[in-house]
């Protein structure tokens, strides 16, 4: 049988004394069966220039192979040793900051040639060692890899080549970015000025795109050294983390997985492994909801319509995550009902001396048992019962999301409101659809293409402001053929370099919406379906659209806020407001019904997440995110909970305890 | 009969497309005969060194001249281009950020040879070409100019030859700073150490008067190269702003005209031109209270005693701004109560990339007709039918608001309260004024002198903390002659080095305002007038006045707030704590009774602003900035309504619809 | 009989006119017998380099004798002249920022040679100059000195130099400090580096106290210097103080003395005095409650266990400060009810331009008498009539508070809470105690040894994160000897390197406090003693604590938040949350029964401390922190009240008005 890889982040480096028997041997005890190790320990792998000592690693592998566990081995390249900033000071980062000071991880210069000289050397040599290693199942390429703002000299004349490459002209990069404004456009190459105190946001967009993709370029020549030696079987993979959002003390890591990453593109870096991994990390106690689990999963699961590693997750970690009896087991079958095909922990230990030392691991600094890590162990056991082939499961979405870091970073030139970021209006569209029980891929725009839209029968498009015009063509014709195409206020509104199309409002898409729009407005007094707005209002003209709904306003009120229009064979919604879910849930339904798809019976806090396994099986997680007791009715024909082993006809009530899980499988 | 100037600031240079033709009609169908182009464009203008392209300027003027279109051409200075920060990066200021990198505008080093140079350049290859075309009515000199913080070593030498030259010694300098505070004293001019690291209130605020200098300086400079070329008829005119109330977020140009400007003295700087301008922007939709307008409006007016400019005035702008119907036109009708003789917009178009995106112009990105357009097509052709000789207007207004940009300073170093700005008291003071419909000029300290003195019955200082021995004498001479003077807390406290005066304060006014005072408090507790009070409380001690109002407070009680006193033939308030709009009010009808003066029936939403205009008729301008609807009764023997063409005799009433306007001829 | 040093810090070199002798006269009539002088005035003593200018200090110095006036000479070297900085710019202070720009006080490099030659210069010129007048009763050495960040490659060798001599090896140190986490481990003692990128809290922390005892040592060097010069009887002093908490606008100096001053370790650097002084400035009219001079005096006076200089404490200072009639006397009886010997006020007069133009001193910017003034002549009298030997006392406290600069800085990278500080839970405990009149003394932990344990009956530790083993021992052995301990959550947790003992917590004491716990928890909905928590939650885990108290919440409700537990002979009590201060007071009601205490029968607002003075007459200061009057019944036999010669015998009426005092005499 398959086994689902489950374990932690292991550190023998950082142990206060030797326990690596104990340690694997508990974790063995709690059914865990994988180790991530290596990653961040250079300066341990490699303590001074060019003498190197697998010792840790070795010890590790001996132990590890004893009790036939895997091993994933980290390039350790994320956290540079000081030895070699001393050799070469600039292979810090140059930033808007100026240049790094050594310290802290992810701060060198990922483009600098001495930096990578000798991240090539360190890979290899730990390639090398372990690749042979029975236990090793496969490598993961750097840590959470980002630009980290690089934009050296040297940087930014590989920039200034790739535009020449895209506009071949400063006449047409000038006519591009609209530079003649406030004289920033340029008669040679050579007056392209430095990125960093750029105030065009489109160029500087622009910029910011080409570091995600030094970033992807990165990460694809690590794959490329590690490729030659790992053997065939072993995978490559990648911990893709998300935008932070941050909370609590300056100082602190409080914060969770928030939505999409900035500072490197998934999609485009994606291409470097060859299988997708992810950290997710998300409020728990009286705050977990599920939904940064399954935004995470979702998109990481849509980056290869594949099954993903859950490389990094919370065991208790913060204060505020420390989690109440069931969470931990909830988290963990969370994570599954996404897709994913491990859970490791962050980490087994907790640190005891470090930048983070708080952020905990499944064992307490006292290394010795406790209830998170007894209930990881009532969730190993049973995992090891069930296995991969019957917890893991594909998914045929028929909804996308469509998600864009371009607009994101149009948003910090051109905020969408006060305190309404691109990331906080996909999370109001993603987690309505997850709390109706909506499931959804994640998908790029640039990952949208004529072969995959045909997969869906509705879209749904949070701020899509920057598009190019074939994306919008494809949009269209998708509504045409009879897709639901469901988009908020500031969709389709400006091309990728930021230029507003000079046009009417959303461009491209006027006939498609049945209205357009050249005024928006501070809603003030302005309600809309009975609520007042607190941000944004677009003053929607209709034209066509068969139904629509106006603002309540002295003034506004002969412009709409939502239209609803019949175009081809399909259907378009356009909320031009930021409302409550409440609002956007009510616009879902219509949609969901125009697109011929069944809403569930069942809203959040009890979700549903389904999928096919590999038996072939109709799998159903059920997971009750809630102190309080409560009782569904089973929509099913005849399931089994795989975990209590009780049988439900159709019309059978499931009895859900607080923070509950069933794996129902049909009969 | 002459033309109100009506238009906006238009540049071909950062359009979409072709459609110059089509604009210049678009706007002339709303009633425009005014555009201002080419500030701002010097990388078009100049696309590498000494190769200039007049071509775009040519255009616009071709096109102008066929419509009979008045054009006003800027100096492009205020953006440089990127090749001559290639040439010499030592163009960029030099100020407590350190060296500024290119990108934004208005971060040249105003005072280095090299850009003075290329500048000088630009500007005559500019005026020489353009002065002799018949639609060039004038010129503006560079763009709300400020000094930038410049501080570069040859500043900071300019600063110690100007120090030698008020203070001969070191001696005296360390005398009328008491540098010996701290050990800041110097023996030597060259150990005058870097103003950049200075905590001395006083000289810092010295350095910073004399930045501002700089800065008028180099307006007067551009002015002298303008002159050589412009035809006798041109003007020259520069668009002062003010002091910028930021709201919403960081990146956001988001805010409005609030008060006086710190960084450039507008009395000192207007000597350079022959009409004085200004650009005003403002809170609109429920915010409107046409306070900024009028605050704006009387101060340039005030410069050269003279009607202004408006050369820039907001459109739709933000999303804050989009107007409701009525609203641009009553903007409009609001500039001209003030004394403008110009209407621009700006701008035209909306930019469609860039730092201002959405920053709007009178059209949208679609650069189609919508209301905002229309509605200042119905404004235009009123005033084509009525012209500048019926709508413009002069005034003798007899209070005057004092104004003091070192005063402003002063309380960057010794903060009135916690949020309390300088400007905050200003326009306390200045905004009663304004509900009241008590029309004042707003005067620079500076300005104020024994020859103006006298058209003035009331004078009003917020907290005038620094101010000379001779402009104290003569404000105390002036209530001994008849006049009124109202004062608040912090008035008349220290010299123009900011060394507050060593006996009892308000310094040579404690006679005159029949009090002295030598603490002053937190309130906590303390109420006044019934009210509590939230900043700060002068514990004044009453001497000759005549009438005071004493604290609510167990221990404060024994000290006044409030004192009123006959000084000579005139009479001197002084208020020491910051009471709410409706105390002050009080306190101005009383002091207004004192100067003879009578209070108008109406206050604001209803507000009327009067004056004489060329053909010798009083006119009132009607304002009505509500939303609701309202009746007030006329109190003029008989006038007729020029825009509506109704009649009035006194008692009638007027009916007022929202964001209603009248403008009311005496017959 | 000797006098209590009352005075004011007095700089005939700041003043606007001369007026030396009225001053003199003036603080004669108010009883005021002692200036401090020259401390700041470095540029004026010698305005150029090598050029002694003595003359202002002369004339103080013989108009002082004349009046039998003492004098403290400060030394200047805390603000140097602009002649210096000139010389050698790197005499200014190279820290995170970079290198300080000339212009604030306290910002030299107190590391440099240049600086340390020109300072021993002027040091040793002033000394010899001074030492030998009759008048002068002692030296300040500097003033309120810090390490202000110093971090020059230089000192960054000198903290090589000191990890060299402490760890020995590379290994030892990356073992200490965990440095293998994030590859920042070292091989050879050259790789250590830049400390101001370190991101390892530990080895930041271990930087920041090497810091502070650099500015010890610059301390006892600069008293080594004056002790060359002084004559036997005069004193050598310094003015320590504390973190200052700061309210208000930025550039404003509002806050006051706070708690443990995190950039000098007082214990470490009193060694330098042969009497500690003190800077006290704290909240006063309705703010006032006497805390922070009591948290102030008693943390002095328990450096040397002796009485203290007040060298500097607030007259009217701000506006918040401006003292009600009856607290500035009362602030001056608070101050000796502590045990100071001398108060003196900053200063005589208000600064009329600088820095601190609105630190106001006793006489306001006009110079003339005030009520602050006054006042202060009313106390003068009283101290000239009882003075030294019959207020000034000496306490022999049963309770000691333990406070430790390590585990401040811990909290910098570890953050309690997200506005929770270190010093917010010293004052948490210190308060409460000071609320129910149970004196104590403050000791820095590396005070606390076996030979000044056995003083106590009671310690109490607030977040004694960072502690040595063999203090834990010292505490765990005392509490088995019958002491009494109560601790606050996080207290045990680290070693002195930051490093969280690898074993149950609290480490070294579970068997003490009869529990341990190895998770903690944000409390969301938990409430403890009746009380919602708004911060951090311990999950104690009993074991033998016989009493204990848990908390209250659905899953967190099995586990105490507060225990009690009998050990050897003594008992301890363990506090696992941030509760209300009254929830303390019942703590340490049955922690002080547990200690055979007695606790008084008032609490604040009415205080009363004692002692012992040197005619061993026990005194008792009852201090009323109140506008309302009151009430109390005199717990003594029989005392007489000095201040107004009322005899009081046990359960008579003690009346007590509006900020009163009475100095109890026991008969």
């Amino acid at each position: 049988m398959k086994e689902i890889l489950f374990g932690a982040a292991y550190y023998l480096e950082y142990m206060p004394y030797d326990r690596l028997k104990e340690d694997l041997d508990m974790m063995q005890q709690a059914g865990m069966n994988t180790i991530r190790i290596a990653e961040s320990t250079w300066s341990t792998l490699e303590p001074t220039d060019g003498e190197f000592d697998f010792s840790y690693i070795d010890r590790v592998l001996e132990e590890a192979q004893k009790r036939k566990m895997n091993v994933i081995i980290g390039t350790p390249t994320y956290a540079i040793p000081s030895w070699l900033e001393k050799k070469c000071p600039e292979v810090m980062v140059y930033n808007k900051e100026g240049r790094a000071r050594y310290g802290h991880r992810q701060i060198m210069d990922i483009m600098h040639p001495v930096f990578r000289k000798y991240a090539e050397r360190v890979i290899c040599k730990l390639a090398e060692h372990t690749a042979a290693h029975s236990s090793v199942i496969g490598f993961q390429i750097d840590n959470e890899t980002k630009h980290y703002g690089t934009a050296s000299r040297e940087v930014q004349e590989l920039f200034k080549e790739h535009l020449k490459e895209k506009y071949h002209t400063t006449e047409a990069l000038n006519k591009a970015f609209y530079l003649a404004y406030w004289s920033n456009s340029i008669h040679d190459w050579d007056d392209l000025p430095d990125m960093l105190g750029c105030i065009n946001g489109g160029l500087a967009t622009e910029f910011a795109a080409f570091q995600r993709s030094l970033a992807a370029q990165y990460l694809q020549w690590q794959s490329d050294l590690v490729s030659k030696y790992k053997k065939k079987e072993q995978f490559i993979t990648h911990n893709f983390d998300f935008e932070w959002k941050k909370f609590g003390a300056d100082i602190a890591q409080d914060g969770y997985s928030y939505g999409v990453q900035p500072d490197i593109n998934h999609y485009e870096a994606s291409k470097a492994v060859t299988i997708a991994g992810t950290d997710i990390y998300h409020p728990t106690q009286d705050e977990l909801t599920g939904a940064e689990i399954a935004f995470g999963g979702d998109s990481i699961r849509s980056l290869k319509y594949d099954n993903y590693f859950v490389l990094e997750c919370q065991a208790q970690a913060f204060k505020y995550w420390t989690p109440y009896p069931g969470q931990l087991r909830l988290h963990g079958y969370s994570h599954l009902a996404s897709g994913a095909q491990s859970i490791l922990y962050w980490n087994w230990h907790s640190i005891h001396n470090g930048y983070e030392t708080y952020w905990k691991g499944i064992l307490s600094h006292d290394l010795a048992t406790n209830p998170t890590y007894e209930e990881a162990g009532v969730m190993g056991r049973e995992f090891e019962r069930l296995g991969q082939d019957t917890l893991c499961i594909k998914k045929e979405n028929k909804v996308a999301l469509i998600v864009d870091n371009r607009s994101l970073d149009a948003f910090k030139w051109f905020p969408i409101d006060k305190d309404l970021s691109y990331n906080d209006v996909v999370r109001w569209m993603y987690d309505s659809l997850y709390e109706m029980n909506m499931e959804c891929d994640i998908l790029d725009i640039h990952a949208l293409n004529e072969r995959n839209i045909v997969k869906y029968s509705m879209l749904v498009t949070p701020v899509l402001y920057s598009i190019a015009e074939e994306k919008i063509a494809l949009i269209r014709e998708f509504v045409k053929a009879g897709g639901v195409l469901v988009s908020s206020f500031k969709s389709f509104v400006a091309n990728e370099e930021l230029s507003v199309y000079p046009d009417a409002q959303p461009h491209g898409m006027t006939e498609c919406f049945g209205m357009h729009y050249n005024q928006f407005t501070e809603p003030g007094k302005t309600k809309f379906a009975g609520e007042p707005l607190s941000y944004f209002a677009e003053l929607l003209q209709v034209t066509t659209a068969g139904s629509y709904e106006n603002y309540d306003h002295k003034y506004w009120g002969r412009y709409a806020g939502l239209t609803e229009n019949a175009y081809g064979k399909g259907c378009a919604f356009y909320i031009g407001c930021f409302t409550s879910k409440e609002i956007l849930k009510k616009i879902y339904r219509k949609a969901y019904a125009k697109a011929k798809e069944t809403v569930p019976a069942f809203e959040w806090p009890v979700i549903i997440r389904s999928g096919i396994n590999a038996k072939n099986d109709t799998i159903h997680y059920l997971l009750h995110y809630s102190e309080e007791e409560c009782e569904i009715t089973s929509p099913y024909d005849h399931t089994v909970d795989l975990l209590s082993g009780k049988e439900y006809q159709k019309g059978d009530t499931i009895h859900l305890t607080d923070w509950d899980v069933c794996v129902l499988k049909e009969q």
